[in-house]
Order: structure tokens, then C-alpha cells, then sequence
């Protein structure tokens, strides 16, 4: 029996009755799911769309639905039915993985030896430095990481602050959260081509936010920057910069924003600068000393960056380190409130301190800087791929983030896995992306092209055959 | 070679030098930890605590440093230690889940079908009713699993939306901000014994808050609640009840809170209920049905509840549930922010959904309520054992949270892991704790009494005699 029928035909105890929904007008989620945009499915590559919009009838998610008990069924046919659901999915993940090419995650990790560890809870609640009563945690694997990163970005381990998170959002949510806590009316000021994280947090913060016009490269532009600081002065600045943004992996300079900001009159105790650094922030350090480098020796806030990105790791992760003296506001005591942890979550995955440890142990920092070298050769590898075979590019010197126009075939985008953004798509050459596997999408890429090529050409075709057989 | 000198002895490349500090005054971490109080050691039991506040010296975290490759140890030597380090760390983790006693979760599972999983990089990354591009995903799950707590809560497929979240507190966050999304100039209403996330939350939204008193039980003060919306009156509700509080297990009763509005003139659009079930939500409804049950035929916004608690899973996580008409407010255009998307969380585990839905697939709903039965029948074994040998206890109908006197013996509250809040701490008795485990724990706190007894006489004699001597 499938198991959607098997759900379906056992319904749960009468608590479950299909009468029972709340006598409101309805309105129906399959009625409001997603605008349909650029002829295309507009699949929004991070899923930063509206909720509600016309309706589309493609992908929507399906459901496995949990299946009860059934007497048709004998306990072993159960086990054996769970056991095949769980297989045939494992071999999609495979396949799905294999694949993969669009988002900047390092799918190539081998954990192991880690592997016996999903048979405990494992929850670091709370502060990383100070262990509370629950015993089952990993906080001193998360203090050896955080301590990484602090030598990483040049801050003293007293003086730093972070934590290890469960995604790139909540290291945005936390370093723009520091923010305003320090700087209570602070405009919050961020590019247009940041993560959507970064306006979601002025939306729930209540902060004024001004949204930065960018260069052709993505950066954020630095000419209107001080525009708006000029406009706003008076009120402090909480700067949002990316180290790589989320589609062209554009780098915003830190030291010209430092510029920036000390032309206008803004002088250290009126700006914070949170340092979006997802996937590049954790590249960055890796690269010659002539990038602008991201560093506590400048006066910079905070840095974040995604765990399951560079690194690699089974589940979204991510570190936030920030200046101790920063994190000190979030305890300053608000009567009706009394709210004074630092962490945006209160349960924490214990897990990812173990995977970040174990990787960069096992890698260790040369590890790493090879890892960066091989993506920034491959990039170079694949754009020049691309151009020879005659398809536009373009790829930031700081980047390993390869834009080129958007395939019109759906299929090979869902195939690949490919982030799209208007009329744009990328490829993020992560450690996992070899040669072989850039030549045989380069090739499958030709050949879609071709297809709708050929497509739009018998269009025309027979368009002009069907005006011959009229006149 | 111990692995805090191999870290120590071999410093990373040189923009890792200990002279890059940001020259700003100094605030150190370690001088800044937490408060003391109580006479014993202040561990916040939830981690509620300032960060900031007097020197305390013990409960700081240990570090284990990422161990960089070393001259003085063969690549299979350095394998070897790492391997050594992950084997002692998890002998630990048996050690202290077997004892383990006062938190809220469920720390018998058995996912070993599942281990494979963690070989993938699983990511349900924005809206769990719409695909991203991302392939390597487990929304099948996840919309399963929603659907089984949407019938659990009564609420039409169609009319509900929700996600998995990464925890109790998420789903909070979420509620809150759903409700004030809803009622921008909404007052949030929440007991003083709810959970910290509530006002913290409040302190993110920049929420009016009003924290209301409790009654003996921990349940919300009714009458101060009715005063508290006369004074605001004008103004909407946004009010979190608790399914069950954090110490107490006290469930604030829905239907007084909703008779409660209706005498002070609050009708439906001008209130949002969020119900934190953090534990207690998701045992409730299978409880008999005289208790004030939890469910969308009433005017309620959204419910949470946490899945590592009663369900159990190695990674924090849990489930909200709101009504998709709510959700569409956070799809609004806000002009110069454009953030619409749904969740608080931007990539979000893909493990968890597969957690949940397969302990729900194994046990059914059969099996989640013998859980349950067997836990309340074990809570009262518990109150009776402590009564019997003399200990006061506190045990609220509608939970299985036995309180008692805060033991004295700080090693005693860390061997069984006890939360502990002022005066008193608990045991949650959760399905893994058995009637054998529990008999252990008496005699042993009975014993941890008698000890600090015949210290405490052991002083008086020693004074008398010391005066003696003086006299």
C-alpha cells in the first residue's frame, strides 16, 4: 500500500475530525503561493519571494505524510515500508547531490567518525562560555572553534564575543541586533544586492533603513553611501557590508566605507559595522594580503559566517564573533523586559560546533588555503569554459561566484540546481566542484541553449510557413 | 601530546599574531561573567542571565583547541588523537544523558535507521510549501510532519501555514512577530513566568510589553490580566499564554484568557493569541478532554512547540503553526525594506523534519499517548517517593514538572543536571526517566540532604565548642 493512501485511509483518533476548522472566512494557501515572472518559474534562488501572489501550480512541495499504524498491515510490512521510504529517499539525496552546482554550499565532507554522535540530544542552550546545567552539550568544541575564528579575524579571546549559529540569517539577525542595541537610533544602511536576511532584520527591529544602490560588480556604491550619511546625520550608522554578496559575490570595501564614513563626520562611537561574510568571509582570510582585509585591528562590530558553506557540514550552521564590550548592551537591564541572554536562539544545535571542529582540525589553516586556491582556479577554469563556448560571464576578482545568463530551460535549472535571480544565474565553484563535473555542465549547458535555439528557430519557421499556406 | 599544548605549540601563519588587537580600552569576557546569588552558584537554568555581572570562577566553558597539523606527529598519530578525543567526548555524552533528569527533554530515541543521513547537507531553505532550487532538501517531511500537527491542533490543510524550526525559542519569535505584524501598535501580554524568549522577543520588536504576575501555580494572574487590558484599552492585544511554563509546568487556561478579552471588550480582530507549548503543547491533546485543550476552533493565532522535548531528537528543533490568513501580513510591501520572506531562519535543518516524522511514523498516535500516560503516571510516582521520604513538592495538575527544594549540594544539581531557578528545581519526567531511575534519585537527594544537615549541625557544635574553649 502507498503510504499516502495508507494515511489516508487511517484516520487519526475523532480529537482529528475533518469538521473540526475554525469557522472564519478561509483563505486557502494553494490559492496564494508565488508570482510567476521572466516567462519562467520564478523559484526564488533564496527563497526571498512574497508568500502570497497569483497562483502557480508548480513547485509546491509534496507531503509524506506520517503514517499510522495500520491493521492491514503487520508490524514487520511497517518497519520494511519505513525502511524502503528512507532508502529511496537517500538515493534522491545522492543523486540530488551529486548534481548540485547553484548554491555555495561545500557538499564534499566526510563526518564518519562523527556518525554515532545522532544518538544524543545534544544542546549547548545559551551563552557558549558559560555551561548550564544540561549536561549533554559541546561547548568546548564551540570555545576551541569561536577561539579559531577570533585568532582568524585578529581579535584577543577576552575581548571577542560569538557563538556558534544555526545559519548565515542568524549571524545577520545577531550582528544588526548588537547594532542597534549600541546605537538605539541608528539608520541601518546596507546594499541592494545584500542577503534579504539584512532588511527582514530592519523590518523586525523597527530600524530606519536605507538601501544602497550597487556598482555593475554588486559592490555597494560608495558615492551613494555617503549620500545617505550625509542626509541622516545626526543619527548614528549600523553598516551592513557583504564579503561577497549573495548572487555576483561582490565584495564591499571595507576600507573605503572606513573612508566613507570618516569624510562625512562619522567618528568611531557613532557607527557599527556588522561584516556579512556568509560564504566568502570564510575564503577571505585565505587570499594574498592584498585584499581588503576583514579585521577586529579596524572598527568593525562584527563578523559573521555561514558554517555549511565553505566549510561544509550535514546541517546549516554558522559563527558570529563581535566585539565583548558590543555584546554588553544586549545585559543592560530593561525593567518591563528583563530579557538579558546575548544569543538570538535559546536552544542550540550542538552538533555543528562538532563538525566546524572537526574539519578544521582535520583540515587544519593550510587545508583551508588550499581549498580557496583550488575554487578561485576552478572558477577562472569555468569562465573561461563559458566564454570559449561563447556564453557572457562574469566573475568578481574577490570571488568564486560565476554569473552568466540564465538558462530558459527549467528542467536543466532544476537539474543543476542553479540559483536565479532576473535574468541571471550562477555557479559557486565550491571545494566539492571538480573539472570534470564544470565540463560536463558546460557541455549540458551548450546543449540546452542549443535546444531553445533550435526551438525558437522552427518557431519562426513555422510561423512563416503557416503565412505562406494563408496568402 | 596533550591537545591544548599541540594547539598552543604550534601558532597559525602570521596574520594570526597575538599583538592584532584592535586598539580600543579593553573590556575582558572572563572579568564580566555572571551574577551570584542564592549562596550557591548561580547557573541560570535556561540561560536567562546577564552576560554581564560580578567574577565567578567556575561554570566557565573549557576550550578544546582545533589541533593544527604538527611536525612532531605522523599524519595517522594526529588521526589516532582526533579519533581519541571524539571517543572520550562521547563516552561523556553516555555518561551525562544517563543521568539526566531535569530538562525538558526526551532523551530516548533511536534514529539509527536514520545515521546515513548525516552524509548530506540537508537544507529546507526558506518556505516549506514552495521548492528552492535547492535539491538536496526534505520538505516531503517537513509538509508531512506539518500536517499531522495541524490536525493535532485542528486547523484545515489549507488554512494553516508553518514551519520546523530550529527551537522553542523560534518559534516564539515567530508568533509574536506574526502578531505584531498583524497589530502593529499591539501591546504584548505575557506572564512573568513565561519563557525568556517572550520578552526578549518584545525587546527585538520593540514591543510595549506588559509582564503580568503569576498565580501560586505559575499560571497567569487572570484579574491582573483583565486590569492590564483596561489600562491599555485602544490599543490591540498580542498575548503569549504558556502551555505549560518553563519551572512550573503551569498552563495558562485559554478559554478564561479568551472570556477574560470578551468582558473587556477585545473582540477577535483586535487580539493575537500565540500559545508556547513548548513541552507541555504537545502533550496535551492527548491527555483526557477536560483539560483546556489547545486548538484552532478557537480565536487563537499560532502554537508552538519544541520537537526535542517530548518527541526527542538529537538536534534542537520544533514546530509552529500559525493560520496562513496571519502569515500573509509579513508578505506586505514595505517599501524601502522588500523582505517578505515567511520565516524567521534563512537556511533551515532538513534533518529535523525527517526526525519527527519518523518517531511519529514508529509510535503513531497510539504510541505518543502511551508516552504520555506513562509520564504523568511517573510524576505522580515521583511527588509521592519525595513526600513519603519528606520532601515538599509541587506538582500542577495539568504537567508532569515535579518542583522541590533547591538541594543544596551544587554537585548534586550537576550530576542529575537539575534546572534550578531561585529557591527551587525540578524534575521533568520525560519517557526515557524510568520508576527504577527516579528511586535512584531519591535516595541519593535524601542523601545529599542528610549531608548538608550533619553539616550544618557539625558547624553549630564546632562554634559551641570553640566558644567554649573561649569562655
Amino acid at each position: 500500500m502507498d503510504p499516502v493512501e495508507l494515511a489516508t485511509s487511517c484516520a487519526m483518533p475523532p480529537v482529528l475530525s475533518k469538521s473540526a476548522v475554525a469557522e472564519h472566512p478561509k483563505t486557502l494557501r494553494s490559492a496564494h503561493l508565488k508570482t510567476d515572472t521572466y516567462g519562467v518559474a520564478a523559484v526564488a534562488p533564496y527563497q526571498a519571494m512574497p508568500v502570497a501572489g497569483p497562483v502557480i501550480t508548480h513547485h509546491k512541495s509534496s507531503a509524506l505524510p506520517v503514517v499510522e499504524p495500520h491493521p492491514e498491515l503487520t508490524e514487520e510490512e511497517r518497519e520494511a515500508r519505513i525502511a524502503e521510504i528512507i532508502g529511496n529517499y537517500m538515493k534522491k539525496l545522492s543523486e540530488r547531490t551529486h548534481l548540485h552546482m547553484g548554491y555555495p554550499y561545500n557538499l564534499e565532507f566526510d563526518y564518519g567518525l562523527l556518525e554515532g554522535l545522532t544518538k544524543f540530544s545534544i544542546n549547548n542552550l545559551g551563552d557558549p562560555f558559560i555551561e548550564s546545567n544540561y549536561g549533554v552539550h559541546s561547548r568546548e568544541f564551540e570555545v576551541g572553534v569561536l577561539n579559531w575564528f577570533a585568532r582568524l579575524w585578529e581579535i584577543d579571546e577576552e575581548e571577542y564575543w560569538g557563538y556558534i549559529t544555526t545559519c548565515g540569517t542568524e549571524g545577520n539577525l545577531h550582528g544588526i541586533y548588537v547594532g542597534r542595541e549600541n546605537f538605539p537610533d541608528g539608520v541601518l544602511y546596507a546594499s541592494a544586492e545584500s542577503h534579504y536576511s539584512v532588511f527582514k532584520a530592519a523590518r523586525m527591529y523597527r530600524m530606519q533603513a536605507e538601501k544602497i544602490p550597487t556598482l555593475e560588480s554588486g559592490e555597494i556604491n560608495y558615492d551613494d553611501l555617503k549620500a545617505a550619511l550625509i542626509a541622516n546625520r545626526g543619527k548614528p550608522a549600523v553598516l551592513n557590508l557583504n564579503i561577497g554578496t549573495t548572487v555576483k559575490g561582490a565584495v564591499d570595501d571595507v576600507d573605503r566605507v572606513l573612508a566613507v564614513l570618516k569624510e562625512t563626520g562619522y567618528t568611531e562611537d557613532k557607527f557599527f559595522i556588522h561584516c556579512d561574510g556568509a560564504l566568502f568571509g570564510m575564503m577571505m582570510p585565505f587570499l594574498s594580503r592584498d585584499a581588503p582585509m576583514v579585521t577586529f585591528r579596524k572598527p568593525i562590530g562584527s563578523v559573521s559566517v555561514s558554517g555549511h558553506k565553505f566549510v561544509g557540514a550535514p546541517v546549516p550552521c554558522g559563527v558570529v564573533i563581535t566585539r565583548f564590550k558590543y555584546v554588553m548592551a544586549l545585559s543592560s537591564d530593561v525593567e518591563y523586559l528583563n530579557s538579558r541572554d546575548a544569543t538570538i536562539m535559546g536552544s542550540r544545535n550542538g552538533h555543528a560546533p562538532i563538525y566546524l571542529w572537526y574539519t578544521l582540525t582535520r583540515k587544519g589553516y593550510e587545508g583551508m588555503r588550499r581549498d580557496v586556491e583550488r575554487c578561485m582556479r576552478n572558477a577562472h577554469v569555468l569562465k573561461q569554459m563559458l566564454e570559449s563556448a561563447g556564453v557572457k560571464t562574469m566573475l568578481n576578482e574577490l570571488s568564486n561566484t560565476v554569473v552568466f545568463e540564465r538558462p530558459r530551460e527549467e528542467a536543466f535549472v532544476r537539474k543543476w540546481q542553479l540559483a536565479c535571480e532576473g535574468d541571471i544565474a550562477h555557479v559557486i565553484v565550491m571545494p566539492n566542484i571538480t573539472v570534470e563535473k564544470l565540463e560536463d555542465f558546460v557541455a549540458d549547458y551548450v546543449q540546452s541553449r542549443a535546444r531553445v535555439s533550435i526551438a525558437a528557430a522552427k518557431r519562426v519557421a513555422s510561423e512563416a510557413k503557416a503565412a505562406e499556406e494563408d496568402a
